[in-house]
């Protein structure tokens, strides 16, 4: 079941550069586990700002809402999801 | 190259049905092809509403807007288009 | 799995009050059966305007879908959805 | 009666993270206390997001404000509130 | 109780003028109905619009929608409802 | 002559405990004071913010923007101001 | 006692063209003699818009509406208003 | 002196195909008689939408106003206009 | 050439008070010269709020910059241009 | 292909200045160089504001976010990117 999420970053300036840093890391090794397994199914970057699109594939909205709240990132980021449906004109399956 | 864009359709109710019926069964069809060739990447129905989020991928903003405003239901879509770029922590290539 | 959906109906004024009246029939007949299979688990109007908030309990985003856009007013709707997941605070289970 | 709350979180970044532990800690104690008498009859998570929607069902607007003032987070919480009316096309009553 | 509410009018100019005259001939007998009873408690013309914000004065959520919905120019205002609550500083109760 | 005035409260989390009592303090006399003098002539809570819509009586847009501006508060409120003039279906006068 | 408005003209592309011009002959007459008396202070067209911003200098919120609705593209207006105060800065008074 | 300026338009379904092809033409050989002239500097499509970003180099506000509301499509769009100043970072003058 | 600009302040509660008050004064003693040379022609505060509406008078749209942007409170402004444009309605010239 | 790009600079008050400073000098240099080189094709100052409207006429959307994550002020600037296509009204190329 697929869902578009779009985060938007804003990471106080104020953070110590070395945290932001540490939790930066963090995310990528996790985006990239999910994107491994499947869930995290495409990331792309909004061009021009520090946010993305993503689409994930998960079984349940509590799925998805446990992976996203796991994010390094999470507490600076903004978040909106959008669930997804099969379209009725698309000649692959979601 | 990938583009997310949205397409919101507004049909005006005094429409001939007949009319509608026609332009929808174009849309489709036309949609179809562009999935084929490989530019309409993806297509999904926003669940809840007469909205699909899309991604295209083709050579330049040019070729984009061709591909949508030739769409049949053009005159009755609000449109907005997202830019993509490559994520640095996507484990794909656009 | 549940969604919260707000509707706002806006029936043009143009159209003929009988097919409104026969519209609005089917809708409430085909929301009463939903509500009695469950599906459909909460429907409150919102005080003041022409537009409820409801509560879903389906399997997918596409049975939502489905459900949604088979309402008869739907063509005379504005719908938002809502993904919702178990709160930790919550002491039922959704 | 019942009203739609939606309440979205906001912890600035430099509270202690003590502090915050110890806010929240109560926040849970306190809605699970106002769940179990009845008065906080939903609270869902909204997927991806530090918020939540929840129906409350208490005697008037003063009491309506009496609990969401008492919450340990309220200063820290951008609270919008729905008064939610009879749907006539409900086959329970609210 | 009390409720602060926003009323904009918005009658379509292709509205015969006699019907029109003839529902707001009935809008102001009912809201004079209602101020008489106490119910609709204040009513103010927004300066410069077809608006106006006013209070009622009513038992519960549901009382207030049947008031609203039962104004003769309901199908053509958009409303929008504030419960209020006491003030701590106020000196007159609600 | 009235204005509908709502009244934003968000006070600074770093602000001494110490000093946003005695602004609170001196904010309640000022505006108890004027509620005896009759210029502020309702103040509602809006239920579940930290906010208030208020009706001030007085001679002059000057006169209203001297009250509001001597605030304790002021420095710290989003505030909005609507001017009402008298409707047509009143039974009162302003 | 001033006041900023800002009208912005809709007028229907359906109403007679005729009826339309004497609309409008009328609205130019009616603005010319209340700026010839002082009451409409300024207008001032904004660029590359159907609209305008103008100043006001009346004795009260009730004379400024019934000043605005009386204008005979009143109906096809959106009209917002602004009430204005002496500010401290200023070398001349409002 | 420059200005950004947005055209957004939207033309009625029920106007006449014909009418609007006629519009249309009109439009275009206004537009190029303005490019040819210099004072419509650039005229660039908003990939997907029935809109277009001009750049316009005039004296005033005026000849904007004047270039504006002469275009024969004026009716049907939405004009928003930014004035733009020399940046201090351009290695061009405006 | 005249232009209408909003200017809404928004002075940080951590900013000194002593620098605060430096800056006001010469924000006044800045505006007052431009207002008697004729440039800053009008300025209005808005009923309520720590914001201004001005007319300012000049050859350019980099006069206008250059004047604005050399506020004393510029840092700590949001402001809004709308350029004004000669109303054929107006009595007056611009 | 071309691009507009408007950008909002918001540099936090408590920014040590001299380190502001030397952020602006290094993104003048940065932005000097891409107008060389050809790529940001115009940078103009909004009229009033801390912002700019520019075109940027690079070969991708990568290229593009590669050139405006780049800029120095990047981590302070508030980014909107929109696709430009070829006007069929322009008698230039784009």
């Amino acid at each position: 079941m697929l869902y578009l999420v779009r985060m938007d970053v804003n990471i106080p300036h104020d953070l110590p550069a070395e945290q932001a840093q540490e939790i930066k890391a963090r995310e990528k090794a996790y985006s990239q586990d999910l994107q491994r397994d499947g869930r995290w199914k495409h990331i792309w970057r909004v061009a021009g700002e520090y946010a993305n699109y993503s689409v994930f594939d998960v079984e349940s909205n509590d799925e998805l809402h446990g992976l996203l709240q796991a994010l390094p990132l999470f507490p600076y980021m903004k978040i909106s999801v959008t669930p997804l449906a099969q379209h009725p004109s698309a000649i692959a399956q979601n």
